[in-house]
């Protein structure tokens, strides 16, 4: 009687650990298996070793919450920065994407959550605290809402808006409208809608 | 002036080593990554943890080459099987494909390679000197090559079949034919042409 339905335990450990991860597949899972435990290691001790320093030494901003290798990340230390503007972005990719379009050269805050009633996320689980605190330390001349255009984004940035303004701190948006490049047939009537009240005189 | 243009350099290292792995692209590699140094680090320790212990453990059985955590995998150790057969396929995982169809109880023994003038593999490049050793020494009844239906697979069986008639050795290919469970409508010509001529009385 054939026992071997599988690979060997620790093979399919580490297997059970690759489906876990987002965007893969069970049929990828195996395929990077196959490749992982193939002939020559040396990928797979790259990654392993890229892996155990990654988790060693890479942690949090502790003020903007972005992915650090110190106590403070490289934005929060560069004295180049424009510490008048804030930028409070949803999650730790949206300070990298904002950084790569080269516009914004103040400070960021990772808030972590949008609002969300869907997932249950309302003004309790929104880390509101953290950011009134800094506000009121740093003393930024304008906050900069960069929450995203979607319903989580708009809903966060209202909630949002008056706890700053009441500060004293000047508040605003993103824009909203056309995407750079592209002819009307490529936006919504939504983005349509911003597009004509946000317009600009030239 | 800002020099965050990328994650940290241990972020950015894992990163890389994620881009490598077979089927994840760029987009994917980024999700994983963030996915990895969340805030909570159990599931990153995880995998760490399993591919350590996979690279540590999981070797090679010296007999039939189908991953083992000791000098023979627990097929070639299994006294149950039946010694009088053995299964040559192209790559690891067609032994766990066979061995799930619960339809072989033989010995495997996996070749690595297929002939492949494209990919700039000829017999030279094909590992034929440890498989004929082996059936000189276990001497099998019969040696069943399956090495797939396609160009290569046919081509690696062609090549490899007189060289173990000549040991005496009773040589066989798997069955071409129409998938289970399908009409006609979903079987190619080449396919129908082989289910015709492979057919069988009933």
């Amino acid at each position: 009687m054939g026992r071997m339905k599988t690979y060997p335990d620790k093979a399919e450990a580490l297997l059970a650990a690759l489906r876990k991860l987002p965007s893969i597949g069970p049929r990828s899972a195996e395929r990077i298996l196959l490749f992982l435990l193939d002939q020559d290691r040396a990928p797979a001790q790259t990654l392993a070793v890229a892996l155990e320093e990654a988790l060693r030494h890479v942690g949090f901003c502790e003020r903007c919450g972005f992915f650090s290798e110190g106590p403070l990340c490289t934005i929060c230390q560069d004295a180049m920065r424009d510490r008048s503007l804030l930028c409070v972005v949803a999650r730790r990719q949206d300070v990298l994407r904002l950084e790569q379009s080269g516009r914004f050269k103040g400070l960021y805050h990772v808030l972590g959550q949008r609002l969300s009633p869907l997932q249950g996320i309302g003004p309790q689980e929104l880390p509101v605290g953290p950011l009134l605190a800094r506000l009121q330390k740093e003393r930024p001349a304008e906050v900069i809402l960069a929450l995203g255009s979607d319903a989580e984004g708009h809903t966060t940035a209202l909630y949002l808006a008056p706890l700053i303004k009441k500060q004293g701190i000047r508040t605003s948006l993103l824009a909203v409208g056309l995407p750079a490049g592209t002819g009307l047939e490529y936006a919504d009537s939504v983005t349509l809608g911003y597009a004509f009240s946000g317009r600009q005189e030239i």
